[in-house]
Protein backbone atom coordinates (compact mmCIF):
# COMPACT_ATOMS: atom_id res chain seq x y z
CA UNK A 1 0.00 0.00 0.00
CA UNK A 2 1.13 3.17 -0.71
CA UNK A 3 -0.66 6.35 0.51
CA UNK A 4 -0.43 9.40 -1.45
CA UNK A 5 -1.00 13.25 -0.26
CA UNK A 6 -1.46 16.16 -2.79
CA UNK A 7 -1.45 19.39 -1.08
CA UNK A 8 -3.65 22.21 -2.05
CA UNK A 9 -1.59 24.18 -3.69
CA UNK A 10 -3.26 25.51 -7.65
CA UNK A 11 -0.20 24.61 -9.04
CA UNK A 12 -0.39 20.96 -8.71
CA UNK A 13 -1.10 18.90 -11.93
CA UNK A 14 -3.81 17.22 -10.78
CA UNK A 15 -4.39 15.17 -14.41
CA UNK A 16 -1.15 14.19 -13.87
CA UNK A 17 -1.15 12.51 -10.63
CA UNK A 18 -4.74 10.81 -11.45
CA UNK A 19 -3.04 9.93 -14.68
CA UNK A 20 0.10 8.45 -12.59
CA UNK A 21 -2.36 6.47 -10.15
CA UNK A 22 -4.34 4.82 -12.95
CA UNK A 23 -0.79 3.68 -14.48
CA UNK A 24 0.15 1.99 -10.55
CA UNK A 25 -3.19 0.16 -10.26
CA UNK A 26 -2.51 -1.11 -13.09
CA UNK A 27 0.58 -2.51 -12.40
CA UNK A 28 -0.94 -3.78 -9.28
CA UNK A 29 -0.08 -1.22 -6.76
CA UNK A 30 -2.63 -0.58 -3.66
CA UNK A 31 -2.72 3.36 -3.57
CA UNK A 32 -5.29 5.31 -1.81
CA UNK A 33 -5.50 9.18 -1.77
CA UNK A 34 -5.67 12.08 0.87
CA UNK A 35 -6.26 15.62 -0.46
CA UNK A 36 -6.08 19.08 0.87
CA UNK A 37 -7.35 21.89 -0.53
CA UNK A 38 -5.71 25.14 1.92
CA UNK A 39 -5.31 27.71 -1.39
CA UNK A 40 -8.98 27.42 -2.98
CA UNK A 41 -10.41 27.90 0.79
CA UNK A 42 -8.20 31.11 1.36
CA UNK A 43 -10.04 32.37 -2.08
CA UNK A 44 -13.04 31.07 -1.46
CA UNK A 45 -13.32 32.47 1.81
CA UNK A 46 -12.04 35.75 0.55
CA UNK A 47 -15.02 35.44 -2.31
CA UNK A 48 -17.67 34.95 0.38
CA UNK A 49 -16.65 37.92 1.98
CA UNK A 50 -15.34 35.99 5.26
CA UNK A 51 -11.01 35.71 4.62
CA UNK A 52 -8.69 33.21 6.33
CA UNK A 53 -7.20 34.49 9.32
CA UNK A 54 -4.41 33.41 10.76
CA UNK A 55 -3.51 33.51 14.44
CA UNK A 56 -0.03 33.14 16.56
CA UNK A 57 -0.16 30.76 19.86
CA UNK A 58 1.58 31.59 22.75
CA UNK A 59 4.47 29.21 21.81
CA UNK A 60 5.25 31.09 18.70
CA UNK A 61 3.10 28.45 16.13
CA UNK A 62 0.89 30.34 13.49
CA UNK A 63 -2.49 28.99 12.81
CA UNK A 64 -5.93 29.04 11.13
CA UNK A 65 -8.29 30.65 12.74
CA UNK A 66 -11.49 28.52 12.37
CA UNK A 67 -14.49 29.90 13.81
CA UNK A 68 -17.70 27.94 12.78
CA UNK A 69 -18.18 30.26 9.39
CA UNK A 70 -14.40 28.81 8.06
CA UNK A 71 -14.89 25.44 9.47
CA UNK A 72 -18.35 25.75 6.99
CA UNK A 73 -16.37 27.18 3.84
CA UNK A 74 -13.53 24.61 4.54
CA UNK A 75 -15.84 21.80 3.93
CA UNK A 76 -17.63 23.43 0.89
CA UNK A 77 -14.01 23.64 -0.54
CA UNK A 78 -12.48 20.38 0.84
CA UNK A 79 -15.43 17.96 1.27
CA UNK A 80 -17.50 19.62 -2.04
CA UNK A 81 -15.44 21.71 -4.95
CA UNK A 82 -11.91 18.92 -4.27
CA UNK A 83 -13.27 15.93 -3.08
CA UNK A 84 -16.03 15.70 -5.80
CA UNK A 85 -13.40 17.18 -8.56
CA UNK A 86 -11.13 14.11 -7.59
CA UNK A 87 -13.51 11.41 -7.95
CA UNK A 88 -15.21 12.54 -10.82
CA UNK A 89 -11.60 12.74 -12.61
CA UNK A 90 -10.91 9.01 -11.37
CA UNK A 91 -14.12 7.90 -11.76
CA UNK A 92 -13.89 9.03 -15.50
CA UNK A 93 -10.58 6.84 -15.75
CA UNK A 94 -12.81 4.01 -14.88
CA UNK A 95 -11.57 3.83 -11.06
CA UNK A 96 -14.33 3.29 -8.59
CA UNK A 97 -13.32 6.17 -6.15
CA UNK A 98 -15.84 6.92 -2.99
CA UNK A 99 -14.49 10.45 -1.66
CA UNK A 100 -15.23 10.63 2.11
CA UNK A 101 -13.84 13.59 4.87
CA UNK A 102 -12.52 12.19 8.08
CA UNK A 103 -15.82 13.15 9.53
CA UNK A 104 -17.43 10.38 7.57
CA UNK A 105 -17.29 7.54 9.54
CA UNK A 106 -14.97 9.50 11.82
CA UNK A 107 -12.20 7.90 9.42
CA UNK A 108 -10.19 10.75 11.25
CA UNK A 109 -10.78 10.79 15.11
CA UNK A 110 -9.16 13.06 17.58
CA UNK A 111 -9.00 16.05 20.09
CA UNK A 112 -10.91 18.93 19.22
CA UNK A 113 -8.83 22.05 21.02
CA UNK A 114 -11.86 24.37 21.40
CA UNK A 115 -9.48 26.69 23.34
CA UNK A 116 -6.39 28.32 21.88
CA UNK A 117 -4.39 30.58 23.83
CA UNK A 118 -3.02 33.64 21.40
CA UNK A 119 -0.91 36.49 21.96
CA UNK A 120 -2.66 39.57 19.29
CA UNK A 121 0.24 42.58 19.70
CA UNK A 122 2.04 41.22 22.79
CA UNK A 123 -1.17 40.72 24.64
CA UNK A 124 -2.48 37.14 25.83
CA UNK A 125 -6.25 35.89 24.37
CA UNK A 126 -7.99 33.36 24.79
CA UNK A 127 -10.23 32.11 21.61
CA UNK A 128 -12.91 30.14 21.74
CA UNK A 129 -15.06 28.91 19.06
CA UNK A 130 -12.15 27.12 17.61
CA UNK A 131 -12.72 24.06 15.78
CA UNK A 132 -9.21 22.80 15.15
CA UNK A 133 -7.61 19.36 16.79
CA UNK A 134 -5.36 16.69 15.93
CA UNK A 135 -5.84 13.06 14.77
CA UNK A 136 -5.26 10.51 17.11
CA UNK A 137 -7.05 7.41 15.26
CA UNK A 138 -7.79 5.90 11.81
CA UNK A 139 -10.90 3.81 11.80
CA UNK A 140 -9.30 1.69 9.29
CA UNK A 141 -11.98 -0.93 9.26
CA UNK A 142 -14.36 1.47 7.18
CA UNK A 143 -11.27 1.93 4.69
CA UNK A 144 -10.83 -1.71 4.40
CA UNK A 145 -14.30 -2.29 4.01
CA UNK A 146 -14.77 -0.29 0.96
CA UNK A 147 -11.16 -1.36 -0.53
CA UNK A 148 -12.20 -5.19 -0.10
CA UNK A 149 -15.29 -4.14 -2.18
CA UNK A 150 -13.16 -2.37 -4.87
CA UNK A 151 -13.74 1.00 -4.14
CA UNK A 152 -10.44 4.06 -4.41
CA UNK A 153 -11.26 6.10 -0.96
CA UNK A 154 -10.33 9.90 -1.58
CA UNK A 155 -10.00 11.11 2.13
CA UNK A 156 -10.02 14.66 2.96
CA UNK A 157 -9.79 16.80 6.04
CA UNK A 158 -12.23 17.52 8.59
CA UNK A 159 -12.03 15.02 10.94
CA UNK A 160 -14.29 14.06 13.75
CA UNK A 161 -13.95 15.12 17.50
CA UNK A 162 -14.41 12.35 19.80
CA UNK A 163 -17.58 14.25 20.57
CA UNK A 164 -18.51 13.79 16.76
CA UNK A 165 -17.68 16.99 15.82
CA UNK A 166 -16.04 18.29 12.57
CA UNK A 167 -12.80 19.45 13.13
CA UNK A 168 -10.58 20.90 10.62
CA UNK A 169 -7.25 18.36 11.07
CA UNK A 170 -3.64 18.98 9.12
CA UNK A 171 -3.88 17.23 6.16
CA UNK A 172 -0.02 15.59 6.30
CA UNK A 173 -0.74 13.95 10.25
CA UNK A 174 -3.32 12.40 8.88
CA UNK A 175 -2.02 10.85 5.73
CA UNK A 176 0.87 9.47 7.93
CA UNK A 177 -2.06 8.44 10.55
CA UNK A 178 -3.60 6.55 7.74
CA UNK A 179 -0.01 5.12 6.02
CA UNK A 180 0.76 4.24 9.80
CA UNK A 181 -2.19 1.68 10.26
CA UNK A 182 -2.26 0.36 7.31
CA UNK A 183 1.39 -0.05 7.50
CA UNK A 184 2.16 1.36 3.90
CA UNK A 185 5.05 0.70 2.33
CA UNK A 186 5.28 4.98 1.70
CA UNK A 187 3.95 7.92 2.56
CA UNK A 188 4.24 9.88 -1.08
CA UNK A 189 3.84 13.68 0.07
CA UNK A 190 3.18 15.78 -3.27
CA UNK A 191 3.65 19.61 -2.85
CA UNK A 192 4.61 22.27 -5.11
CA UNK A 193 8.28 22.34 -4.36
CA UNK A 194 10.66 19.55 -5.63
CA UNK A 195 11.33 18.09 -1.79
CA UNK A 196 12.86 19.65 1.24
CA UNK A 197 14.81 22.74 0.67
CA UNK A 198 17.42 23.65 2.89
CA UNK A 199 17.44 27.03 1.75
CA UNK A 200 13.80 27.63 0.79
CA UNK A 201 13.21 28.59 -1.93
CA UNK A 202 16.33 27.80 -4.33
CA UNK A 203 15.49 24.21 -5.67
CA UNK A 204 19.19 23.66 -5.72
CA UNK A 205 19.82 22.91 -2.35
CA UNK A 206 17.10 19.68 -1.99
CA UNK A 207 17.90 17.39 0.48
CA UNK A 208 17.29 13.64 -1.14
CA UNK A 209 17.41 11.99 2.11
CA UNK A 210 17.25 12.20 5.84
CA UNK A 211 18.12 9.10 7.35
CA UNK A 212 15.49 8.57 10.54
CA UNK A 213 18.53 8.47 12.72
CA UNK A 214 19.77 11.94 11.30
CA UNK A 215 16.45 13.34 11.83
CA UNK A 216 17.21 15.06 15.37
CA UNK A 217 19.96 16.69 14.29
CA UNK A 218 18.53 17.24 11.07
CA UNK A 219 15.83 19.81 13.19
CA UNK A 220 18.41 21.66 14.45
CA UNK A 221 18.58 24.00 11.78
CA UNK A 222 15.12 23.12 9.84
CA UNK A 223 12.73 26.01 10.33
CA UNK A 224 8.90 26.38 10.57
CA UNK A 225 6.95 24.82 7.75
CA UNK A 226 9.47 21.88 7.11
CA UNK A 227 10.74 21.39 10.81
CA UNK A 228 6.46 20.33 10.99
CA UNK A 229 6.66 18.19 7.88
CA UNK A 230 10.12 16.38 8.80
CA UNK A 231 8.21 16.02 12.74
CA UNK A 232 5.38 14.52 10.39
CA UNK A 233 7.44 12.05 8.77
CA UNK A 234 9.51 11.18 12.09
CA UNK A 235 5.81 10.21 13.50
CA UNK A 236 4.86 8.43 10.25
CA UNK A 237 7.86 5.99 10.61
CA UNK A 238 7.18 5.63 14.50
CA UNK A 239 3.89 4.49 13.41
CA UNK A 240 4.98 1.61 10.68
CA UNK A 241 5.27 3.57 7.44
CA UNK A 242 8.14 2.13 5.43
CA UNK A 243 9.34 5.97 4.41
CA UNK A 244 8.28 8.92 3.63
CA UNK A 245 8.46 11.36 0.50
CA UNK A 246 8.42 14.66 -0.21
CA UNK A 247 7.28 15.01 -4.14
CA UNK A 248 6.55 17.69 -6.70
CA UNK A 249 3.50 17.46 -7.78
CA UNK A 250 3.69 19.78 -11.04
CA UNK A 251 5.55 17.12 -13.13
CA UNK A 252 4.26 14.44 -14.90
CA UNK A 253 4.30 11.20 -13.09
CA UNK A 254 4.73 12.74 -9.65
CA UNK A 255 4.08 9.45 -7.86
CA UNK A 256 6.69 6.90 -10.06
CA UNK A 257 9.40 9.77 -9.63
CA UNK A 258 9.00 9.90 -5.99
CA UNK A 259 8.45 5.68 -5.87
CA UNK A 260 11.99 6.01 -8.21
CA UNK A 261 13.95 8.09 -6.40
CA UNK A 262 12.97 12.09 -6.76
CA UNK A 263 12.31 14.16 -3.68
CA UNK A 264 13.05 14.05 -0.33
CA UNK A 265 12.98 10.05 1.19
CA UNK A 266 12.95 10.06 4.78
CA UNK A 267 13.49 6.22 5.99
CA UNK B 1 -36.54 0.44 5.55
CA UNK B 2 -37.60 3.77 5.85
CA UNK B 3 -36.13 6.53 3.06
CA UNK B 4 -35.98 9.99 4.17
CA UNK B 5 -35.52 12.74 1.52
CA UNK B 6 -35.26 16.05 2.90
CA UNK B 7 -35.60 19.04 0.60
CA UNK B 8 -33.68 22.14 0.43
CA UNK B 9 -35.74 24.65 2.05
CA UNK B 10 -34.10 26.65 4.69
CA UNK B 11 -36.75 26.60 7.00
CA UNK B 12 -37.38 22.94 7.12
CA UNK B 13 -36.44 21.85 10.88
CA UNK B 14 -32.64 19.90 10.48
CA UNK B 15 -32.66 19.47 14.26
CA UNK B 16 -36.25 18.16 14.54
CA UNK B 17 -35.63 15.79 11.29
CA UNK B 18 -32.20 14.46 13.08
CA UNK B 19 -33.62 13.43 16.88
CA UNK B 20 -36.84 11.85 15.03
CA UNK B 21 -34.24 9.77 13.08
CA UNK B 22 -32.54 8.79 16.70
CA UNK B 23 -35.72 8.20 18.19
CA UNK B 24 -36.84 6.21 15.30
CA UNK B 25 -33.60 4.37 14.96
CA UNK B 26 -34.05 3.25 18.79
CA UNK B 27 -37.25 1.83 18.15
CA UNK B 28 -35.35 -0.28 15.29
CA UNK B 29 -36.96 1.09 12.44
CA UNK B 30 -34.00 0.97 9.84
CA UNK B 31 -33.74 4.66 7.96
CA UNK B 32 -31.62 5.82 4.82
CA UNK B 33 -31.05 9.64 4.41
CA UNK B 34 -31.50 11.67 1.30
CA UNK B 35 -30.91 15.69 1.59
CA UNK B 36 -31.74 18.51 -0.89
CA UNK B 37 -29.87 22.06 -0.97
CA UNK B 38 -31.58 24.15 -3.75
CA UNK B 39 -32.12 27.33 -2.00
CA UNK B 40 -28.73 27.44 -0.49
CA UNK B 41 -27.15 26.63 -3.66
CA UNK B 42 -28.89 29.72 -5.09
CA UNK B 43 -28.09 31.74 -2.19
CA UNK B 44 -24.06 30.65 -2.30
CA UNK B 45 -23.93 31.35 -6.31
CA UNK B 46 -25.50 34.54 -5.82
CA UNK B 47 -22.90 35.15 -3.57
CA UNK B 48 -20.21 34.09 -5.73
CA UNK B 49 -21.49 35.98 -8.13
CA UNK B 50 -22.70 33.42 -10.54
CA UNK B 51 -26.32 33.58 -10.16
CA UNK B 52 -28.79 30.47 -10.82
CA UNK B 53 -29.99 30.58 -14.35
CA UNK B 54 -33.34 28.96 -15.24
CA UNK B 55 -33.95 27.53 -18.66
CA UNK B 56 -37.35 26.80 -20.57
CA UNK B 57 -36.96 23.91 -23.04
CA UNK B 58 -38.64 23.37 -25.91
CA UNK B 59 -41.68 21.23 -24.58
CA UNK B 60 -41.91 24.07 -22.10
CA UNK B 61 -40.59 22.32 -18.88
CA UNK B 62 -38.41 24.70 -16.50
CA UNK B 63 -35.09 23.53 -15.20
CA UNK B 64 -31.45 24.80 -13.63
CA UNK B 65 -29.01 25.10 -16.13
CA UNK B 66 -26.19 23.56 -14.94
CA UNK B 67 -22.98 24.78 -16.40
CA UNK B 68 -19.77 23.72 -15.15
CA UNK B 69 -19.36 26.45 -12.55
CA UNK B 70 -22.91 26.17 -11.43
CA UNK B 71 -21.62 22.26 -10.98
CA UNK B 72 -19.34 23.55 -8.86
CA UNK B 73 -20.89 25.32 -6.30
CA UNK B 74 -23.68 22.87 -6.39
CA UNK B 75 -21.10 20.42 -4.94
CA UNK B 76 -19.79 22.59 -2.46
CA UNK B 77 -23.14 23.25 -1.23
CA UNK B 78 -24.80 19.80 -1.47
CA UNK B 79 -21.18 17.55 -0.88
CA UNK B 80 -19.61 19.95 1.47
CA UNK B 81 -22.03 22.31 3.40
CA UNK B 82 -24.67 20.78 3.45
CA UNK B 83 -24.03 16.77 3.41
CA UNK B 84 -21.29 17.05 6.22
CA UNK B 85 -23.90 19.55 8.06
CA UNK B 86 -26.23 16.13 8.31
CA UNK B 87 -22.94 13.83 8.98
CA UNK B 88 -22.14 16.22 11.90
CA UNK B 89 -25.32 16.36 13.56
CA UNK B 90 -25.60 13.12 13.11
CA UNK B 91 -22.60 11.89 14.89
CA UNK B 92 -22.76 13.89 17.84
CA UNK B 93 -26.12 11.80 18.39
CA UNK B 94 -23.61 8.53 18.10
CA UNK B 95 -25.05 7.78 14.63
CA UNK B 96 -22.27 6.85 12.73
CA UNK B 97 -23.10 8.70 10.11
CA UNK B 98 -20.96 8.39 6.26
CA UNK B 99 -21.84 11.17 4.14
CA UNK B 100 -21.50 10.37 0.25
CA UNK B 101 -23.13 12.03 -3.30
CA UNK B 102 -24.39 10.15 -6.14
CA UNK B 103 -20.93 10.37 -7.97
CA UNK B 104 -19.23 8.71 -5.08
CA UNK B 105 -19.18 5.16 -6.30
CA UNK B 106 -21.70 5.52 -8.98
CA UNK B 107 -24.72 5.61 -5.97
CA UNK B 108 -26.96 7.12 -8.44
CA UNK B 109 -26.01 6.16 -11.62
CA UNK B 110 -27.81 8.03 -15.18
CA UNK B 111 -27.94 9.17 -18.48
CA UNK B 112 -26.04 12.94 -18.88
CA UNK B 113 -28.39 15.20 -21.10
CA UNK B 114 -25.55 17.25 -22.36
CA UNK B 115 -27.33 19.13 -25.05
CA UNK B 116 -30.95 20.79 -23.90
CA UNK B 117 -32.68 22.14 -26.58
CA UNK B 118 -34.49 25.53 -25.27
CA UNK B 119 -36.77 28.55 -25.86
CA UNK B 120 -35.37 31.76 -25.70
CA UNK B 121 -37.98 34.76 -26.53
CA UNK B 122 -39.61 32.34 -28.91
CA UNK B 123 -36.23 31.37 -30.65
CA UNK B 124 -34.64 27.75 -30.68
CA UNK B 125 -31.54 27.26 -29.33
CA UNK B 126 -29.17 24.45 -27.96
CA UNK B 127 -27.15 24.45 -25.16
CA UNK B 128 -24.49 22.13 -24.52
CA UNK B 129 -21.98 22.01 -21.57
CA UNK B 130 -24.99 21.37 -19.49
CA UNK B 131 -24.19 19.37 -16.55
CA UNK B 132 -27.61 17.44 -16.26
CA UNK B 133 -28.75 13.84 -16.74
CA UNK B 134 -31.34 11.61 -14.93
CA UNK B 135 -30.91 8.33 -12.25
CA UNK B 136 -31.69 5.03 -14.26
CA UNK B 137 -29.62 2.99 -11.62
CA UNK B 138 -28.83 2.68 -8.21
CA UNK B 139 -25.60 1.42 -6.78
CA UNK B 140 -27.59 -0.88 -3.97
CA UNK B 141 -24.04 -2.95 -3.23
CA UNK B 142 -22.29 0.07 -1.79
CA UNK B 143 -25.00 0.89 0.29
CA UNK B 144 -25.70 -2.24 1.66
CA UNK B 145 -22.04 -2.63 2.37
CA UNK B 146 -22.16 0.11 4.70
CA UNK B 147 -25.28 -0.42 6.31
CA UNK B 148 -24.10 -4.03 7.30
CA UNK B 149 -21.13 -2.98 8.43
CA UNK B 150 -22.76 -0.52 11.11
CA UNK B 151 -23.02 2.65 9.38
CA UNK B 152 -25.48 5.26 8.42
CA UNK B 153 -25.18 6.44 4.72
CA UNK B 154 -26.41 10.20 4.36
CA UNK B 155 -26.77 11.07 0.42
CA UNK B 156 -27.51 13.58 -1.71
CA UNK B 157 -27.33 14.52 -5.51
CA UNK B 158 -24.79 14.98 -7.75
CA UNK B 159 -25.15 11.47 -9.42
CA UNK B 160 -22.61 9.79 -11.96
CA UNK B 161 -22.95 9.53 -16.27
CA UNK B 162 -22.59 6.40 -17.09
CA UNK B 163 -18.94 7.80 -18.15
CA UNK B 164 -18.23 8.87 -14.95
CA UNK B 165 -19.21 12.59 -15.05
CA UNK B 166 -20.89 14.23 -12.42
CA UNK B 167 -24.35 15.12 -13.00
CA UNK B 168 -27.18 16.98 -11.55
CA UNK B 169 -29.77 14.89 -10.87
CA UNK B 170 -33.35 15.07 -9.34
CA UNK B 171 -33.13 14.18 -5.27
CA UNK B 172 -36.65 13.20 -4.97
CA UNK B 173 -36.40 10.92 -8.41
CA UNK B 174 -32.97 10.18 -6.33
CA UNK B 175 -35.03 8.77 -3.48
CA UNK B 176 -37.53 7.10 -5.21
CA UNK B 177 -34.69 5.14 -6.87
CA UNK B 178 -33.08 4.31 -3.74
CA UNK B 179 -36.45 3.67 -2.06
CA UNK B 180 -37.24 1.65 -4.99
CA UNK B 181 -34.40 -0.97 -4.57
CA UNK B 182 -34.56 -1.13 -0.96
CA UNK B 183 -37.90 -2.07 -1.63
CA UNK B 184 -38.87 0.10 1.54
CA UNK B 185 -42.09 0.17 3.17
CA UNK B 186 -42.55 3.99 3.17
CA UNK B 187 -40.38 7.08 1.26
CA UNK B 188 -41.24 10.54 3.15
CA UNK B 189 -40.59 13.38 1.28
CA UNK B 190 -39.99 16.08 3.51
CA UNK B 191 -40.78 19.91 2.14
CA UNK B 192 -41.84 23.32 3.08
CA UNK B 193 -45.27 22.31 2.64
CA UNK B 194 -47.76 20.21 4.77
CA UNK B 195 -48.46 17.73 2.31
CA UNK B 196 -49.42 18.32 -1.90
CA UNK B 197 -52.06 20.96 -1.85
CA UNK B 198 -55.00 21.09 -3.88
CA UNK B 199 -55.00 25.06 -4.29
CA UNK B 200 -51.51 25.86 -3.61
CA UNK B 201 -50.42 27.75 -0.98
CA UNK B 202 -53.84 27.25 0.87
CA UNK B 203 -52.96 24.59 3.31
CA UNK B 204 -56.50 24.04 3.86
CA UNK B 205 -56.73 22.19 0.44
CA UNK B 206 -54.42 19.29 1.69
CA UNK B 207 -54.93 16.18 0.12
CA UNK B 208 -54.66 13.56 2.39
CA UNK B 209 -54.43 10.46 0.02
CA UNK B 210 -54.37 9.44 -3.55
CA UNK B 211 -54.79 5.69 -4.12
CA UNK B 212 -52.34 4.65 -6.74
CA UNK B 213 -54.77 3.79 -9.26
CA UNK B 214 -56.23 7.34 -8.95
CA UNK B 215 -53.42 9.36 -9.54
CA UNK B 216 -53.91 9.15 -13.54
CA UNK B 217 -57.11 11.39 -13.34
CA UNK B 218 -55.60 13.25 -10.39
CA UNK B 219 -52.78 14.42 -13.06
CA UNK B 220 -55.38 15.87 -14.93
CA UNK B 221 -55.82 18.74 -12.78
CA UNK B 222 -52.56 18.56 -10.90
CA UNK B 223 -50.14 21.20 -11.95
CA UNK B 224 -45.98 22.09 -12.23
CA UNK B 225 -44.09 20.74 -9.56
CA UNK B 226 -46.93 18.81 -8.33
CA UNK B 227 -47.33 17.09 -11.22
CA UNK B 228 -43.92 16.52 -11.04
CA UNK B 229 -43.54 15.13 -7.84
CA UNK B 230 -46.88 12.87 -8.27
CA UNK B 231 -45.16 11.30 -10.91
CA UNK B 232 -42.55 10.38 -8.97
CA UNK B 233 -44.45 9.04 -6.26
CA UNK B 234 -46.32 6.79 -9.24
CA UNK B 235 -42.68 5.57 -10.66
CA UNK B 236 -41.42 4.99 -6.58
CA UNK B 237 -44.67 2.71 -6.48
CA UNK B 238 -43.81 1.17 -9.38
CA UNK B 239 -40.57 0.35 -8.39
CA UNK B 240 -41.74 -1.56 -5.41
CA UNK B 241 -42.18 1.16 -2.42
CA UNK B 242 -44.70 0.51 -0.17
CA UNK B 243 -46.23 4.05 0.02
CA UNK B 244 -44.90 7.58 -0.75
CA UNK B 245 -45.53 10.23 1.89
CA UNK B 246 -45.05 13.97 1.28
CA UNK B 247 -44.88 15.61 4.67
CA UNK B 248 -44.19 18.87 6.45
CA UNK B 249 -40.59 19.07 7.90
CA UNK B 250 -40.84 22.02 9.42
CA UNK B 251 -42.45 20.21 12.57
CA UNK B 252 -41.19 18.44 15.53
CA UNK B 253 -40.59 14.90 14.47
CA UNK B 254 -41.42 15.36 11.06
CA UNK B 255 -40.78 11.69 10.32
CA UNK B 256 -43.16 9.43 12.78
CA UNK B 257 -45.67 12.25 12.27
CA UNK B 258 -45.77 11.44 8.32
CA UNK B 259 -45.57 7.62 9.13
CA UNK B 260 -48.77 8.08 11.71
CA UNK B 261 -50.56 9.57 9.06
CA UNK B 262 -49.85 13.30 8.39
CA UNK B 263 -49.34 14.53 5.12
CA UNK B 264 -50.20 13.58 1.69
CA UNK B 265 -50.20 9.63 1.67
CA UNK B 266 -49.85 8.22 -1.85
CA UNK B 267 -49.89 4.37 -2.11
Amino acid sequence: MIVVKVGGGTSLNIDAVVADIVALRAKGTELLLIHGGAQTTNAVAEALGHPAQFVTSETGHTSRRTDRRTLEIFEMVYCGQLNKMWVEKLQVTGINAVGLSGLDGRIFEGTRKDTLRIRVDGRRMVLRDDWTGTVDKVNVDLLKTLIDAGYFPVLTPPGSSTAGEAINVDGDRAAAMVAGAFNAEALVILTDQVGLLKKFPDEATLIAAIPKAQADRFMEFAEGRMKKKVMGAVEALAEGVGKVIFADGRVDQPISRALAGAGTHIS
